[in-house]
This record gives C-alpha cells, sequence and structure tokens, in this order.
C-alpha cells in the first residue's frame, strides 16, 4: 500500500483541473497581453478565471493578483506594504510560515522596520493581549498572522485579531494559504487587508497563487515589468496555473462540506485509534481539537524509541507512507521543525504532520496505525 | 488562414513539451522539498532539468535557479545583485524590455541606485563610447543590456560589452529571454554575471524561467520562504514549469541549425517580397540585417496611410494575421512602443512586428504579403 499523508505540503491535482489546463498547453497559446485573436481568447479565459475567484471569496476581480504562488504572495503583500505605506513597525508569531517570517526578517534585517514577535504558548495560541500591547506601543504596524498554521493546523481566530488591528490603524495581512479551499472566506466581512492562496494546496497546480488586496489598499508592484495584472505584476502570465488554481477553488467549493464531513471523519478516527493503540501518545498543539485546528492536519507526538528515533519518518515511507517531519514546504525533516521548536515540544519524541486530503481513505488510516504499532513494538 | 507572426511575444508550446509535463499533472504529485517516496521523484525530475539546462549552457547546475519567467529572473539579477552589492549606480538603455526599465527606474525613485542610460542610435545600437565614458566615471555599476531587442531585434555585441564591464569592475547583467533557446550561449566564455530565459519565447511554458548567475557571484534571494532552489528562491516550485522549460531547451537546442535555416528562409522572403511589393515600406532597427537582428524578428515600417492609420494591426487581425505592434510582452499596441520613441521613428508611419518560429511556413508569408498589398491598395 502507498498512502499518501503529506496533503499540506501539496495535494495531487484533480484530474478536472488538469483537463481545464490542458487546451491552454495545445490549443490556446497566444500572449494574453497580445490585442489579436489568438492574445484575446487567452485573455479572456484569465479575466474568467479572476472573476470566479473574486466571486467564490465574495470580493472584486479588481482585488485578485495571480501570482506564482503563496510565497511570492505572502512577499509582496509583507514587502510592498510596508513600502508603500512607510511603515516602519512589523509584528509576527515565531510559528509562521519561512514565506512570511524570513521575508519579514529580512525587511528587518535591511532596517526597513523594526520587527516584534508575539507572543504563543505551548499550544500555539497567540497571545491576544500581547498582541494589543505591542500594537498600543506601535500603531499603524504591519501584522503578519497566519489564519491556521501548517505544522500543528490551529486555528486562529482572524476576525479578532483583524479588529485588534483596526483599532490601531495597522495593516492585516494574514496567511491563508492553508485555509483556502478548506474553508469559506467571506472578504466582504473579514477584517484583512490581504491574504493569499497557493494552488497546489487544493488539488491545483504547483506554482500557482493570488494575493487578495483589499480595494482600498494600493500597494506598488514586487515584480516589475509589463503592465500584466493591472500594472501590479510584471511577467507573461502563467496561464495554465491561472485556469488551474480558479478551476481548483470552483471545485473545492462545490462540495465544500461534503469533502470536509469525509476527511473530519478520518481524522477523527486517527486520533481514536492512536489513542487506543499506542501508548503514551499525544498531539501537539491543537491539532487533536476539531474545533480548533484545520481538519486537514495531524500532528502526532510519539514516545521516545531507540529504533525509532531521528528514523521515523525514513521507516514509514520504507512502508509506503508518506507523511512529513514538520513543514516540507520549507526543507523537510532535515532541519527540524522551527515551530515545534518555539511550542518547546520535547526533543527526544518524535513528531510527525499526518495531513489528510478527500482522496485519503479510512483503510489508509489503518494500515497507518498498524504500521505504527509495528514500528513501536505494540503487540497486535 | 490564419497566421500567427507574434512568436516574439510568445510561442506555441511543442507537443513533446506537453508530453513531459504531462506526467507531473497527472501522476507525480508530490512536494520537491519532502524526503518521502513521493516527493523524492519529482525532486530527481528538477535536479535533472537543472543538470540540462546547465549543460546545454555550459554552466554548471548551481549557477541555475528556476523562476517564474524571464521578468522575474531580471527582476532578481537587478535588484539582489544591487544590494547585495552595495551597488550605487546602474546603467541601462531606453530601448530594454520594461522588465529591466521599470525594475531598474523603481530602484532609482527609492534612492538605492543613480542610474544613467546609455546612448542609443536611431538604428539601436548602443553607443559603446559613452557605455565606457559612464563606466569609467562610475566603476563597480550594474549594468544591463539585453542581448537582443524583442521589438527591432538588434543583436547586441555581449562579449565587448562584458569585456568593457569588467576592466571597470561592474556586475554585468543581460536580459537573454529573446536569444535563449535561438542561439548558443556558452558560459564558460560569455563575460556576463547573469541571464535569464523564458520558457515561453522557445515553445515551452508560459510563467516558467531561469536565472543562471556566475559562480562567483553570490546575491540574497528576491522571494523570501522555504529552502528551495538552495534558498535562493522560496516557494514550491513549479515542478511542470521546470519539467517544461528544460524539455524545450533540450529541442531548440537539438537541431538548433535546422531551426535556423528554416525561420531565416521565411524572414529573408518576407524582406525581399516586401521590398519588392510594397512601395516605401522600410524596416525599424536593424531587423532587416540579418546579420545584426533576430532571425525570429522582423519590424516592418510602412507609409502613412488613412485606411491603415492607428488600425494596422487590427486590419490583419480581421485576415487573421497575429501580429503585434511593439511589445506585446509588456501592454499590447495600445500605449505605443517605448523602443520605437527612442529610435525617433516617424510616428505618423505604420510599424509592425512580424516574429517567426519553426511552425511558421512559407504560404504564411506569402499570405501576409498579400494580405498587406490589399491593405495598402497596390494593385495585384
Ligand atoms: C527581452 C525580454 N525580456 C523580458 C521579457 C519578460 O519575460 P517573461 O514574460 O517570461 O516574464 C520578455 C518578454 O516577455 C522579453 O522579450
Ligand atoms: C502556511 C503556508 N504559507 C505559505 C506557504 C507557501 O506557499 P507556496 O509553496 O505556494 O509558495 C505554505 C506552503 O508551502 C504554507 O503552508
Amino acid at each position: 500500500m502507498r498512502v499518501y499523508f503529506d496533503n499540506a505540503a501539496t495535494t495531487a491535482m484533480d484530474g478536472r483541473v488538469v483537463e481545464a489546463m490542458i487546451p491552454f498547453m495545445k490549443d490556446h497559446y497566444g500572449n494574453p497581453s497580445s490585442v489579436h485573436s489568438h492574445g484575446r481568447e487567452v485573455r479572456t479565459a484569465i479575466e474568467r478565471a479572476r472573476k470566479k475567484v473574486a466571486e467564490l471569496l465574495n470580493a472584486s476581480p479588481s482585488e485578485i493578483f495571480f501570482t506564482s504562488g503563496g510565497t511570492e504572495a505572502d512577499n509582496t503583500a509583507l514587502v510592498c506594504g510596508i513600502e508603500t505605506y512607510g511603515i516602519q513597525h512589523a509584528i509576527t508569531s515565531a510559528i509562521e510560515h519561512h514565506a512570511v517570517l524570513h521575508t519579514l526578517e529580512h525587511c528587518a534585517q535591511k532596517g526597513k522596520v523594526k520587527l516584534s514577535l508575539v507572543k504563543v504558548n505551548e499550544k500555539g495560541d497567540i497571545d491576544l493581549d500581547h498582541l494589543e500591547e505591542l500594537l498600543r506601543s506601535n500603531p499603524n504596524s504591519m501584522v503578519s498572522i497566519m489564519h491556521a498554521n501548517n505544522e500543528i493546523g490551529n486555528i486562529n481566530d482572524l476576525s479578532a485579531i483583524g479588529k485588534l488591528v483596526k483599532n490601531y490603524g495597522g495593516f492585516f495581512h494574514s496567511d491563508t494559504v492553508q485555509t483556502m479551499g478548506h474553508y469559506e472566506h467571506d472578504l466582504k466581512t473579514l477584517p484583512v487587508d490581504s491574504l493569499v492562496a497557493g494552488g497546489h494546496k487544493f488539488h491545483g497546480p504547483k506554482g500557482s497563487g493570488f494575493l487578495y488586496i483589499r480595494k482600498d489598499k494600493k500597494i506598488h508592484p514586487f515584480i516589475y515589468g509589463g503592465a500584466q495584472e493591472r500594472n501590479m505584476r510584471g511577467g507573461t502570465e502563467n496561464v495554465i496555473g491561472i485556469v488551474g488554481i480558479a478551476k481548483a477553488l470552483e471545485l473545492a467549493y462545490e462540495d465544500m462540506s461534503g469533502h470536509r464531513a469525509h476527511i473530519e471523519n478520518l481524522k477523527k478516527h486517527f486520533i481514536e485509534s492512536l489513542k487506543q493503540q499506542i501508548p503514551e501518545v499525544s498531539f501537539n498543539g491543537r491539532s487533536a481539537e476539531m474545533q480548533h485546528s484545520l481538519y486537514t492536519v495531524l500532528n502526532v507526538s510519539l514516545p521516545y524509541s531507540e529504533e525509532n528515533s531521528g528514523m521515523l519518518l525514513f521507516n514509514l515511507d520504507l512502508n509506503g507512507i508518506s507523511a512529513s517531519g514538520g513543514s516540507a514546504c520549507s526543507s523537510g525533516a532535515s532541519v527540524g521543525s522551527h515551530v515545534l521548536r518555539s511550542l518547546k515540544a520535547d526533543p527526544q519524541r518524535e513528531s510527525v504532520r499526518f495531513s489528510f486530503s478527500r482522496f485519503n481513505t479510512i483503510e489508509e488510516v489503518n494500515y497507518t496505525v498498524e504500521k505504527l504499532k509495528e514500528l513501536y513494538g505494540v503487540p497486535a
């Protein structure tokens, strides 16, 4: 059996997304900036994709900018938001994705902003009192807090954070890469200035993404060049990526509650089985609390065992199970997880992130639990 | 007849490139940063692509960084080259692509560099004496001069320019988007520090590109995030784009001289036919000089005629012919061409860029000349 439980790192493309992209590989090859018929037919597809994404998010097409992925979108919002508005202070947390953390660290290192980290407890909860304190001493900050954490799955209350940021006149960016396509976002009511998506997290293509920026915030481009994306992003558009991410989001919204019910069921069963069958198992962050974590992510902490120490992912892989030891999006397990370190997770224990998609099955969960029992020498 | 003569804007994908990409849409979906088997098979494909590109350019794989296109690659070399080396002066020309021009203008506007424009004559030739003068007063400059111009096709002597830049200790970046895949680049001998490619200019996918940076130049990333591209570009890789651009470059090198002979033949025939059949036709820049211009580009200047004034591209399009009035990569014909303006082209005349690929035919050239004759009222 080959089991793919690394869907928070990336997902398999939906066959219908592939089918939507192929005509733009084989037949419609014009440059969307060209005014002739070859160009116009492609321009139409891009604008239709933008309209679809906007519609699903209850936003306006003029607020959606396609990018090469979640990372570029994060960089754009942060770097250009800071530069355009002359922002001098930024707030984030130590458990953000590197797309946010390294970007803000670079801004700080170049002297563009002073960077503060909001406190996070051992469960991965953002300390909202500390956030308010930071905002009080630094109004007009750039605040970047993710919607859900890619390693431990914790979901943050964007409404509460957004209101706080607004009270102090800041710019609120949220990295929504892990929730886009899995939860609904209503941008008419959500108090964020910008958020981002990476298509490959919801069965779309890798190298596709978008940035939403609220109408009243105008930032300058990150990538300079031609007039593409209404002068916001130079470069010939990744047409298949754009068509693909829009189709993937459309499919995600088509049956979001069905997918969610299916995956929640897997996750609950996984938690129960582990608790019953693996002695001393525990869970990192809030990932085992269904209401406070992504239904797609379960971060399991396993007791020390000599055979598995530093080898657990490898042992799982030998058994055909693909999972991740933290964030595969950054650099694999090899350097360890900055998130688990921030949570002061016991370095003696092994942590594995299992992450699910609608393509997973109960049999895969059972198989994985069986293999974990074998690896940990639990009698059958 | 439907004729596509806008190959400098973008090209149709080669069917073999599509075939190479499809397995990575349907079967191999792992995240290349993941250490498990799903990830490793994709990582292998990326590193194989990098090796192939490096091999073809006589470079080392560690000098090749995949990007989302030519524009991002230009931005990376320029912005990060300037920042990393603390460069305070930049030199380019007014006829560069906006990916270079707007990027450097933004750097200048932010006070990072002083920007000088090297003189260009009415044929589009770079004034090398002026370049040397600028370098003498500003050693250690960032110099960005394109290999070939995307509108008028002029080819610059990179060896001569590179030697000049080296003499004054500068950083030499060249935008090679229009020559990559059409001319050989030998990076063991070419005196450039960095150059770039966009896959869609040689029958690869849009939204794919790469940046070459010479080993002895280490610049910091442009997009911050995960450890992808050896810490040089954060973001989950556009796997199909990477596989596609490498395959496209491989195919381009496989029969470069054959393709060149075929296209040169079309271009020569086009020039001769126009000279014979359209009174007062002329050519912009050096595009009609086979030795001094891209074999893929012919920029035609047509006399004033009321029927075609401001309407020529539209009239061609009505006849099924897709061509461009300057650079479709930036913003179409609508705002006019900054290149032709710099060359002081007569604004009363109509300019059309016809650009060719190995998929074009002599019949398409004949058809286009016939239609131009009709549009200009030349008796049959
Ligand atoms: C000379 C030149 N440089 C840069 C670019 C930008 O490349 P891309 O569209 O892949 O971003 C283009 C065309 O688009 C070009 O012709
Ligand atoms: C929370 C989060 N932010 C950002 C990213 C980066 O997105 P991308 O890989 O599309 O650049 C990822 C995953 O890769 C992520 O999980």
